[in-house]
């Protein structure tokens, strides 16, 4: 039977999880509590949404085809940011803007992979990232995490073969919360220049990191241009999901390169969002702030009250970010627990299979929680809803 | 030397000119004439603006993901609005949002090819068509129109092998102008049924057709799911083009399949470009009726004209929706000309080398005029322009 590009892949676990949604219904005394996706469920703040709608009445260009490697306000922009966030020297030739941080992941494999080339996921891995490289007839390497949930340089080593191309990480990691540390990071940069391989880093997540200051200072090597490729999404920070804006920083030379793919694919990024997310950047450093403040509590408040599910053989792998990261005490499999925990609990969680190989054991063991969606009285919901759970 | 995806594909034609114009002064006697893009440059109507503006001050879900092929109501909205358009019957589960249509083509390829498969695409043809199979390791067969600037059946099926899998036709079309007949489209849906291939039908600029009622038979036919894949933009519709929205008509187990390379890609179409579309077919059919009465009126106004440059050699190969299709009657190569037409007249038009590939002779002797852009003054100076350059 012949097998187009997206038979080689699963369907999106988001998707799937909103279609167990449509099969279930929630009685008012145990309404559900959506633990699934990492997405903020409010609006931007107000002078945000009012700088777009003023943009959409009174400037044209917001309706126009703009560069395909984004706006040059919200490059120069996103480069000044950058280089305070980062303690760098980042400029605007060095920042592509995309529809969307998964279309930046597409656009650098596109760029640096073809068919049967390698690349190395830590996993658990971010699901979309293991999608995209599946539909790209690339092989995935995957890189099982070791203590405190961070992949091993010399573990990643052992997997290079000629075919290898790339390496992923996530931090904060997305699912598994956890902060790579900057050593860590400097340590598989080196990894990856020792071999010619680049070092892709996601990092949709920096806004929320607990660490003060630069979360590492790979930007500020001066031949970071060979090896590193940047990531980053607007959608967390600013609220600006359903606008579709992302980034990438990378030598200019290999943007020009993914610029074939992004013009190909979308032509450029939607205006209004990245009109909205130049907006954010230059009024919204101390609303971020905050936003990073009670993230940063939620995530405190699921460490504080873990202790009754400890109790009961739970355990909390990891935590940050948007996203606890657990194991579950029961002898079913994850996949079964989920529908239980939907269907007599009320909360919809993704299991670890969807995060690990298949066949891999400990994703059979695991959850993902995103906590970002769900205030302090829902966490503390959460926790007595799993605390009661028995199976 | 390792290839990756992007390094098998050419830069895209309106990156490269837009390079080229960056080279370039233009004197207030002789300004930029543009004809390179197909895209509205003026805004859409006020009321469409103010839509899209009152949803970002008043919608929660205007700011949030939605789903991945696309909001309920813009589903519902674009299937009755196809469904009278082709006198068909078309249900919103047969209908995905995407952004914009270069990503429906880009959806579409992928849930039907893998490494080494063929597609069957007319030349010229549309450039990002050719750049999505060259980065998708699929082999383009190339299909040269015959007369009337059309394709022809015995010779696509002349073309076709056990590894074809999809032939794309562009109705109106890019670059050539012509609009197919009815009776041709039959033709290539029964030459695509008989070999189980796809036919891939991109009608971008299907609201400008020349022709009253529906261009084509092909929803009417009661086994369109197995062998028809419709592509449509709103970029040109409603003047969205900086908002990003396209849509796809398939049967909906193929757009299932789609929706996991839409999820990675870009998880959904950005909502205020949704929400826009919707608003346009609710209440822009007679403003549309008035845009596509002056985009006719163009066209004429270029057959009309042409007479002084038909004088001089050139010849007008096909006309419609957006573009002309010219052949000019010099020694030179289009690509040698096009440089020349912008620095001595002033002009920017896409050499037929850009729509053809390496080594077809005819492509050196063509050019796309795109129009839309330019209004009756616009159209006479350029003919005038046109007929006085000597090579």
């Amino acid at each position: 039977m012949h097998l187009s590009r997206t038979n080689a892949t699963f369907v999106s676990p988001i998707v799937q999880s909103r279609r167990w949604l449509e099969d279930v219904t929630f009685s008012d005394d145990l309404p559900l509590l959506n633990l699934s996706q990492a997405a903020p469920a409010d609006p931007p703040p107000e002078g945000l949404r009012q700088a777009m709608a003023d943009a959409l009445l009174s400037e044209t260009s917001a309706h126009l085809y703009g560069p395909v490697l984004g706006n040059a306000d919200l490059r120069t922009a996103l480069a000044a940011q950058i280089t305070r966030h980062y303690e760098a020297d980042i400029t605007p030739s060095e920042v592509a803007i995309t529809s969307g941080c998964n279309q930046a992941f597409a656009a650098t494999i596109q760029s640096l992979c073809a068919e049967g080339d390698e690349v190395i996921l830590p996993t658990p891995w971010y699901f979309n990232h293991k999608m995209w490289l599946d539909m790209q007839g690339v092989t995935t390497l995957p890189l099982p995490v070791g203590d405190g949930m961070l992949p091993e340089v010399a573990k990643a080593e052992a997997l290079i073969t000629p075919r290898t191309r790339a390496i992923v990480l996530v931090t904060p990691n997305n699912p598994c919360g956890v902060e790579y540390p900057a050593a860590l990071m400097d340590a598989f940069f080196e990894l990856a220049q020792r071999h010619g391989l680049t070092l892709i880093v996601d990092e949709t997540y920096r806004d929320f990191d607990s660490r003060d200051g630069a979360p590492h200072g790979l930007f500020s090597r001066k031949d970071w241009h060979e090896t590193l490729i940047h990531l980053y999404s607007f959608s967390k920070a600013y609220r600006l999901t359903g606008h579709r804006v992302g980034a990438i920083v990378a030598a200019p030379e290999r943007l020009l390169e993914m610029e074939k793919f992004l013009d190909t694919v979308t032509i450029c990024p939607a205006q209004i969002g990245q009109i909205g997310a130049k907006w954010g950047i230059e009024n919204l450093d101390d609303w971020l702030a905050g936003e990073r403040g009670e993230i940063l509590a939620r995530r405190d408040a699921i460490a504080a009250g873990f202790a009754p599910l400890a109790a009961k053989g739970w355990q909390l792998l990891g935590l940050g970010a948007y996203f606890a990261y657990v194991a579950h005490p029961f002898e079913a499999s994850s996949d079964e627990i989920a529908q239980r925990l939907l269907h007599s609990a009320g909360m919809l969680l993704l299991p670890g299979t969807m995060f690990t190989p298949a066949g891999a054991p400990e994703g059979h063991r695991q959850f993902r929680i995103a906590f970002a969606n769900v205030d302090q009285t829902g966490i503390a919901e959460m926790l007595a809803r799993l605390a009661q759970f028995d199976g």
